[in-house]
């Protein structure tokens, strides 16, 4: 099985119903701002999960097309404004909203995706009891998403994160999402409690595989050129796993150098260096690389309770691939 | 009866609700700016609103607790959004949030709002059926909002206005809430459809007025001192009805020299005076104003709809008060 074909074959036909459904609208500027993202590809992952979800349990994916919608423009309004927080200048090789339409607009971009995200999970049909409980559950996933992402910006101004910290932090501003997109396809696709229950769980752990290995990526692939999002992210003091794991394993003058290098804005090119060896002196790239592999193993695991099918492979595929990926 | 002590009685009782509900989490930060100004009191219009309209219904008003709370911290969610957008400093005497806890957490903390009001309307307790359709009804209100402000943006570049556009865009950005507050009140109050449809009409009626009372106080009240505020308005082009009236019905020299000032970043202050001189030479001010009459006369002929009662009496006072009100 080809993992990466299998995504593909259902983020292809999730950009239709997408297409369709996130139309233009007046004010031109404000519609055109708020579609700019969402239509500009991505990998769709959380509404694939949701999918693949809801065929696990022998459901009709139809019946989350709405939420797969809704968690896809509410992932994308969550990238909106943290582009702006983060001031970045690209993203899916095009320019940020607030780049190309304006801070003001952007703002307002990402409210109206958000309540888009609303609109379109309102289109669920079925038990309204259901739907009232699924929807809650996205309720409490965008309160998570935002107390993550001020974990986030507050990690980066202290001097030390506990590495519970920041499994929390990601639990909260990613892995909350990949929990509920699988959890609800689960729930809406008929699964029993016990299976949406393991889906949740599976969810979990693959948001957090996933969140670890990107850190890990992002480290190791510029081993050679440590590229400049490296050096920003020393320099802004970013509390990855790998450098809460060398900040908490460095000794003696290691710790020293690794306090006073580590978010400091005027870092050298040579310090950045120095940083990474000593990340690599600790352990703490192979560590998170370890860390990830545990967390797919507790994904995988939790597939157990489900039937053997195509969708499970493709979800058992989907945690390794999770952690293999190379972008 | 005392329209003000009637709001009061309600804000106060309120209040209380509000405070049990919006309550301290973590990140701290986060939720101390999330709670900063929904906490800094405020007239509570659109709460009393909902709660008047169940009670003209003969509804009991514990049944729109849940929906007034939410289109309390809906507003304020819009507000500290748009204080970002503005660049304004203060709010309700005391500093917006984006001054007082930084842009980003600002951002954030009104996202978190706008997610605490749907979990606010979940507490709706009855019919799953009629909680969607009340619920999709303010998911309609935000989207209207989002496009009601960006229209408000684009209007300050733009050199000409018509009356119908400037109608549209407050209707939008202030008169859907009040429609939505006094509807949704009035269906959980278990009103007929003809009631809640004569609250919908008196809500759209009042807010129009309200929102056209607010330009003209913001005006008149400053014929003597012509404060700051309508300073920045004329130079940031501002299309109140006001500008908007005077803009089209001044002719020659006048409408020269208005389009020329109006608008201009740089006026001086015996500039600005020559506007505010030409809005009232075109009779803009005292057309604003029997508008906003007009708007109030219409809301309260929709109550005639209604079983006569305290509530409904309120009701009629309310929309007489947002003519006549100072502040």
């Amino acid at each position: 099985m080809d993992v990466k074909q299998e995504l593909k074959k259902r983020a292809d036909f999730f950009n239709q119903q997408l297409e369709k459904f996130l139309k233009n609208g007046k004010p031109e500027t404000l519609y055109d701002a708020a579609r700019h993202l969402p239509l500009a590809g991505g990998k769709r992952l959380r509404p694939c999960l949701a999918m693949i979800s809801c065929e696990a349990v022998k459901g009709d994916i139809t019946n989350v097309i709405p939420l797969s919608i809704a968690l896809e423009l509410m992932h994308n309004f969550t990238l909106v404004h943290d582009d702006i927080m983060d001031k970045s200048k690209l993203r899916r090789n095009i320019p940020t909203v607030h780049i190309k339409f304006g801070e003001p607009t952007a703002i307002i971009a990402g409210d109206l995706l958000f309540t888009k995200a609303f609109e379109a999970i309102h289109q669920t049909q079925g038990d309204p009891c259901i739907f009232k409980n699924v929807e809650y559950g996205l309720i409490d996933c965008i309160r998570e998403i935002c107390e993550g992402q001020e974990l986030d910006m507050e990690f980066e101004k202290r001097q030390t994160v506990k590495e519970d910290e920041y499994i929390e932090m990601i639990l909260k501003k990613t892995a909350v999402f990949f929990m509920y997109a699988a959890e609800a396809g689960g729930i809406l696709g008929g699964g029993t409690k016990e299976q949406s229950q393991a889906l949740n769980e599976y969810g979990k752990n693959l948001g957090l595989a996933f969140q670890i290995h990107d850190d890990y990526l992002d480290m190791s692939s510029s081993e050679e050129t440590l590229g400049k999002d490296i050096g920003n992210d020393i320099r802004n003091g970013k509390k990855t796993l790998i450098a809460v794991h060398s900040l908490q394993n460095a000794c003696g003058d290691d710790k020293k150098t690794l306090s006073k290098i580590f978010g400091n804005k005027n870092a050298t090119e040579s310090q950045i260096k120095q940083v990474y060896q000593l990340f690599k002196k600790t352990g703490s790239i192979d560590y998170a690389k370890k860390t990830a592999v545990t967390y797919c193993e507790k994904a995988k695991k939790q597939l157990e309770k489900l039937p053997d099918s195509n969708a499970k492979q493709i979800l058992i595929e989907l945690a390794d691939y999770s952690i293999k990926r190379e972008k």
